[in-house]
């Protein structure tokens, strides 16, 4: 087994632990990224793509946001349709913030290239990673590449390996579990096609919640809500693009939105989870590793940019005065932000989907909470300000 | 049986059939208002008592806001109390408008005193009033008085008679029924005591729901949330004060309201009921004959008062035009602001009670609002906007 030593010991090359091994370079605390993968898969998996303006700030700051600039698609409005009549909600109007489309794998290309750049450590393709001794001052982590099993040590083991990752896992059964599960899930596919609509279009109808946003100027993102159990296959190409029309169906008419060729399909489940505390001993945890939002709020990779962000603070904080204070608070500072994501996550996605059971009170409730929405300034705020973060 | 003609048949001396009375005689319209309780019994049955700054506004217009404007107590804010920790909503800041507290069996006093000079036929301890005819012209209502059946034709038939009335039971089933039962209720009482603190407080606790308000400067009125079966047996006068204290607990010291001689205690079920349309032909439904709200929104009173409004503007339009097209809309014209109402009034519920089977996941979103609510400009403007009416 081969021995060595860094500062910080980070699982998982997604944004939370490219970032936070970017924000610990930028303090001077050294850090290795070891990651199960191999680099064209971080780089190419397609998940969240809205970053807030706060997170767009934090990449701009600590000079990863040059490409964001360039390509990012700057949002300053979302359409929420419902009964066949389509509102604006002028965000940055009511807000004077605004949101940025930019595919999560394309802020990991950036955060890696300017990790590899300045010298930085990221392992790919590292197999059976295992955390140690995160009770104690000298916690480790082991994997084995190329045959051969290597152990790191470090001060502190920085948990950012998603929700099916290894970390939470080694902290035992000292974290508590929330979590909620949604009676349906999201079909998603990816289209070569111009978007129609400069704007993300969230659409209720009384089959089920549509969702119509953009990748890049040439590419399409399209979600249906469907069954928790259905499967791709009663999904063919035809009834995808009749449900979306009607969804989006607009004074009683169809509205397609740009068919084109649809060259990724998947269905994602809908969960809302929290751990509590985010942290163990050395071990701290961030984004997906502690927590996952239903897709509706776009507020996943908002939320480990945070983490990301809090967690650099008090690591920096800790080196270089000697006081583990904001470490300690680490899981309380994170939280605020989590709960209140979630709640955000929890109120878009009731407001919006059709649940099994629902009877018509609990439909013109929808429609009443919808038509306060966007009939009153306030209330779009208040939504427009927890959305653009 | 006696014979006579009017041209609206009011059924119910509450404030929709009172007001709609009153309404209907400024615009020259004669009516006979039928009321099966005595003048005392609906001069002195306590019901909500807080006017929306709308509500006012209109009992001010009709000349029957004078007593209102000298005893009524205005309030430009609310409390919100959780997790230990009082949050104002400055309502009157927020949005320029207020709320007055003033009992609703005081605007009845009012609006029967104004009708009574003004000469208004208002019949009192009616028994065995029947709907009869709504599908044609000539729609009247009989009753029993001094053991003679009397019959009264009108060109309309208002029913106002509140939830447990006969009007909505003689539109049969054309009528459609949406409703929601909360599983709990409301343990209120009426205490001799100068009140403690000027505005409402409402309070979530973990034990459940509780609020401080007051019907006058002498008298408070306290309610908790209780189980959905409970009696008032369960709840000696000690019980209930401790309760009253921990739940409005400050800074985890228990927070009395102010002891005094409890003179009322009851208990409310908490329902939301709606009735689609609210007419059938020439049988129009205002108040609580078409729709319950839960107390929580302080909301019946003021859609009450909005339906008269609606429906005397609907009936003069007729009798000065020929043309029903308000009258037929009547239904639609009212049911935006119920269903408003209903979400607000569940809304407010749901933020505040206890829900049994709530998990902490639960528990957090809730906490997790209400921080939001109390902490966001706009989303305080959203809530008092709805208040404010």
């Amino acid at each position: 087994m081969t021995d060595e030593r860094t500062q910080v010991v980070i699982i998982g090359a997604g944004p939370a632990g490219l970032l936070l091994s970017h924000l610990l370079h930028l303090a001077g605390i050294t850090s290795v990224v070891l990651e199960d993968r191999d680099r064209a898969h971080i780089e190419n998996r397609v998940r969240a793509g809205v970053l807030e303006h706060g997170t767009t700030e934090i990449l701009e700051q600590v000079g990863v946001a040059d490409r964001l600039h360039r390509e990012g698609l700057v949002h300053e409005g979302i359409e929420l349709r419902f009964d066949g009549v389509g509102h604006r909600i002028p965000m940055t109007e009511l807000t004077g913030r605004h949101i940025t489309v930019y595919g999560q794998q394309e802020v990991v290309k950036d955060l890696l290239a300017r990790r590899l750049a300045d010298g930085g450590d990221v392992r790919f393709e590292v197999a059976d990673v295992q955390v140690h001794d995160v009770d104690t001052a000298e916690p480790s982590v082991t994997y084995l590449a190329g045959g051969v099993r290597h152990r790191v040590v470090g001060d502190v083991v920085a948990g950012c390996d998603g929700f099916h990752g290894v970390s939470r896992a080694a902290a035992g059964d000292t974290l508590h579990h929330l979590d909620r599960t949604y009676p349906f899930a999201w079909l998603g596919i990816l289209v070569h096609a111009v978007p129609r609509t400069h704007e993300l279009i969230y659409a209720s109808h009384q089959n089920g919640f549509a969702l119509y946003s953009m990748r890049s100027p040439e590419v399409t993102r399209l979600y249906l809500q469907v069954g928790a159990d259905e499967q791709v296959e009663s999904w063919p190409e035809d009834r995808i693009w009749d449900e979306l029309a009607l969804r989006f169906g607009l004074d009683g008419e169809p509205w397609d939105p740009g068919r084109g060729e649809i060259f990724d399909v998947g269905i994602t489940p809908m969960r809302s989870f929290v751990t509590e505390p985010m942290q163990r001993g050395r071990l701290l945890l961030a984004g997906d590793a502690a927590h996952i939002v239903p897709p509706t709020g776009a507020k996943g990779m908002n939320l480990a940019v945070h983490d990301a962000l809090l967690m650099s603070r008090a690591i920096e904080h800790w080196y270089s005065t000697g006081e583990e204070t904001l470490v300690n608070s680490y899981t309380t500072d994170a939280l605020a932000r989590v709960w209140r994501a979630q709640h955000f996550s929890w109120w878009m996605t009731s407001m919006l989907h059709k649940f099994p059971g629902d009877d018509q009170f609990q439909h013109r409730l929808q429609t009443a909470q919808l038509a306060n929405v966007t009939g009153s300034r306030a209330y779009a705020t208040a939504l427009a300000e927890n959305y653009v973060g």
